[in-house]
């Protein structure tokens, strides 16, 4: 097994190094004085601190049944089994199906390609267009493998969005026979409209992967998986033999602050509007600062994805981290040497003046780059 | 895979159950006010709520490092790996030596066997006596292992430990090749004296577990793997893959909580003076109320463990859950027939009450069963 990349890259910044590599959230607005009220409360009872059940807090897991229903996606607490976040969640899934083959998308997200790695699910990889993996390609792999991995809404590392009419295309493949992997952290941070689930609308033949890190905050590692029960309940031996059941105190501290209905909801509301400005300003700067990269603006989560022609950016990025600004290089999110002239920056972690200034060292390099 | 015997037991108990059955921590000597300070101490600061270190708190692997120096077994915070409980710490070793085979106790951890399983691990099971595992046996089956799971103090389930002569004579075996996994989560719940670690006589060989379950609070889901860095090295991509990092909100909490020196020594202290009292007590009722369960006191630990001669103790269970009282039936915690008349018996959680009234209940249906 190989480290993630990111991961190791974030070890070896340090403080002063501007960071557009990671998917991490703005720490200025995580709701740490919520939460800390929510923790307040919850350590008043000692059992708060006893073990707890493998499929989750029961009292969590009707609340998260409830952000679907709300969106008319039946679902009960019996549907949803709590992770230690959403890695965990796609590592149960994928542990259960190894030694299969999976149909995913290209790029993908690192992060689930090491897990199919290391268990042995043989990865086919279809492209990703601007609106959907690419269909014809996808119908012919899913046949086969009967199940897909894909994230659908504002895609890491590319920032793509599903149309409406390729996720019905989509839904009407698979409904042949197969399971989809739907992964949605970022789904809840669209800065224009909410798009429906293809999961909501094959209910019974998919997972779906949803977490607090991207919408509250990461440390407390809680996510989910949404699925049919029949599709659930083989799962929860897998998450005990893992790890007997996720953290219970942050369970606890979360399931208090999400009783105050509206808590949530203008949090998540305040991040759409945040992570709207932040990726505006990121993409004003680059077409001022790095006019030569090319890119389409995202719709919402965490990520500009593009290119620089006739640059590879895994060198750049040797470069830049010695600068002290790093980013990812597009080769890093395919298994064969696609992606050279590819990056993807993170826009919703740094500073307007980090911004600037880590988008300015890299137009530096490549105006050296280009003297020499 | 199979669910867990004793999560899905305690999954089918209520409030009124008497539960003999999990190695749950009596919830009253939890330290919550302790932690709830710490918790409103650490979440002043927004950056305790972003992603953390693959490898987990470094001020925390230093802390723990700290435990092992002082008792003279050389550590830094590059031999710590901060783990999702030490369940977790054991997956991900198990994981990176799948598909070998490994020596085990007999009768051993279920949560230890379900992983082994989980990896394919083929297990080779060696008899554990009354102060160590058979050692001939032992030998001869390393020899072709070279990877053993051992649980030298206050075992699970038997609560057996190994005696200081075999712990030097199961390390001068090992020292040939292999490797030991010192699984040791009640190591410090001695109720006469603490021994010293079959790890620490050879800590380039073993790789060394820790938790502070069982003895701070198991909410927590904070454990770690104490093992040399070439060891440790090749594990992290694993953890990475896995869960991305151990949660890093009760990592903060302990590691506020455990920057005051004496407060974890002295709530161990507790804990010891607790549960030695608890044992006595509920080996003193046993004698009285089932003088035909046969057992050895243990001298640490959660556990009594012993049989009733000529009884189905599986049996048993199935009426004594009806009548509201748990336990767990030897046949459990061995892969073959094994155990038939084998009980294992946790005493830190029940009060005298419980423990008087429980014991009593089973004591009727045994009597019951004689008289049909």
């Amino acid at each position: 097994m190989k480290r993630s990349f990111i991961r190791e890259i974030l070890e070896h910044t340090n403080s002063q190094t501007i960071s557009f590599a990671g998917g991490l959230p703005m720490a200025s607005l995580f709701p740490h004085e919520a939460l800390r009220n929510s923790a307040n409360q919850v350590l008043k009872e000692p059992s708060v601190l006893q073990y707890g059940n493998s499929m989750g807090l029961k009292a969590l897991r009707e609340k998260i049944a409830n952000f679907y229903n709300q969106e008319g996606f039946e679902t009960k607490a019996e549907n949803i089994l709590i992770t230690s976040g959403s890695q965990q969640a796609l590592d149960i899934i994928c542990r259960y199906h190894a030694n299969r083959s999976i149909t995913i998308e290209v790029p993908s997200y690192l992060g689930a390609m090491n897990i199919f790695k290391l268990n042995n699910l043989k990865q086919e990889a279809i492209t990703l267009e601007r609106d959907s993996i690419e269909l014809e390609s996808f119908e012919k792999s899913f046949k086969e493998t009967q199940l897909a991995y894909l994230i659908p809404d504002f895609q890491n590392p590319t920032g793509l969005s599903y149309s409406a009419e390729k996720r019905e295309a989509i839904t009407k493949i698979a409904e042949q026979g197969g399971l989809i992997i739907e992964d949605a952290p970022y789904s809840k941070l669209y800065f224009q409209e909410d798009q429906k689930s293809i999961s909501s609308m094959m209910p019974k033949q998919s997972y779906h992967l949803g977490t607090f890190s991207k919408t509250l905050a990461p440390a407390l590692r809680i996510g989910w998986i949404r699925a049919d029960k029949t599709l659930l309940e083989p799962l929860i031996a897998y998450k005990e033999a893992m790890d007997l059941h996720s953290n219970g105190v942050t369970q606890a501290i979360l399931n208090e602050y999400l009783s105050d209905n509206r808590a949530y909801e203008n949090h998540i509301e305040l991040l759409r509007g945040a992570y709207g400005q932040k990726m505006q300003f990121f993409a004003q700067s680059l077409r001022k600062i790095l006019p030569l990269f090319e890119f389409v603006e995202p719709k919402g989560g965490m990520f500009i994805y593009g290119r620089i022609p006739h640059t590879n950016t895994s060198k750049l990025l040797k470069q830049a981290l010695k600068n002290g600004v790093v980013f990812v290089p597009g080769a890093e999110f395919y298994s064969d040497n696609h992606g050279e002239n590819e990056i993807r920056f993170n826009f919703s972690l740094a500073s307007e003046e980090e911004v600037v200034l880590g988008l300015s060292k890299i137009s530096n390099l490549l105006n050296l780059k280009s003297l020499l």
